[in-house]
């Protein structure tokens, strides 16, 4: 429309675009691990560095490449000022209190969008690595058996997010944040805190 | 093909495909309780008489509708010989058991389908009606309570289903059952039974 086609400035939209594009992609075929941000600015067709300048981190291109609108370090950031004995509480209401925000619709969409895609490694990308390395930095999880409570939990938040905010399940759907946080917490900090079977 | 075009005959194929087609109309638009027999008889232009010979009752062809392979009667039945202590864990084994087994591809095929429509009330129903249903009829729940309970066992299954068989997250994926039952079970007993918060 602009005439500015062809060329793709650094930082122009288009550049933004074909880097979350690259992203996206790798991501999707190889993993986080297994996706550099190298690659994806080779994908791009742009330097490594303006990846960095415009991305930040890995984690936050991963972030910005599937749409998730915050870090789940800064949801989950509240971890390291509470009692031991109230993680699984806090985790309840950090992500409900998240979820049930500004970020609702955004959220539902990615979700449907994951599920439906039988390809898609995000979700898996997202709860192995992301979640699992916010959850261990900040909830100082036994190295040992991080892995498995991580799943264990996302589990848990993974099935409430699916009634309250895509099946719609009463009493789940219209529970407050308080009542989630009474149900579903001494779950969640079983899972974080408890002895292993 | 066979010149059988127009006329539909009772029990032939296309008058029982014009009966779920009418039933998943119904159930999807009114719910389990809302939708009758009959009116999905009407809709499919056949006796009622008729849908109740070839589906069974209205549970039996809701399950037929959509394509849900076996009644959650007979998989929960086995909750009436076991300890109530050992209720949770024995929910976790057949369930687990039921979607380990022959009923993998149709089970993640519905799921997905049905996490896919956002007009479809397919999942809520079949949790809301038939699972409660079936759990309080199995394992002997408090009615006034029985609807927060099975909806908070549906959240921590349905969480399961999710990261086992459909993002196929790690260790969830690979564990056995009986690890599974060891790590869940104790979630779903203190749904089930213990006092509510």
């Amino acid at each position: 429309m602009t005439g500015r086609r062809g060329g793709r400035r650094p930082g122009s939209p288009d550049t933004r675009g074909a880097v979350l594009a690259s992203a996206r992609t790798l991501f999707a075929e190889r993993g986080f691990t297994g996706t550099s941000v190298r690659a994806v600015a080779e994908g791009a067709g742009v330097d490594a560095a303006l990846v960095h300048h415009y991305f930040g981190t890995k984690r936050e291109l991963f972030l910005a490449a599937v749409a998730i609108p915050l870090d789940p370090a800064v949801v989950l950031g509240a971890l390291h000022s509470v009692p031991r004995a109230q993680l699984g509480e806090t985790v309840v209401r950090a992500v409900i209190g998240f979820w049930d925000g500004d970020h609702r619709e955004a959220g539902i969409a990615l979700l449907r969008a994951q599920l439906t895609d039988p390809e898609s490694t995000i979700l898996r990308t997202f709860i192995g690595d992301i979640i699992a390395g916010a959850l261990g930095a900040n909830a100082d999880l036994d190295p040992d058996t991080a892995a498995t409570r991580t799943a264990l939990v996302a589990s848990q938040i993974g099935g409430i997010l699916l009634l309250r905010y895509i099946v719609g399940l009463d009493p789940i759907a219209s529970m407050s944040v308080d009542e989630l946080a009474a149900h579903i917490g001494p779950t969640v900090q079983r899972y974080l805190t408890d002895p292993m079977p």
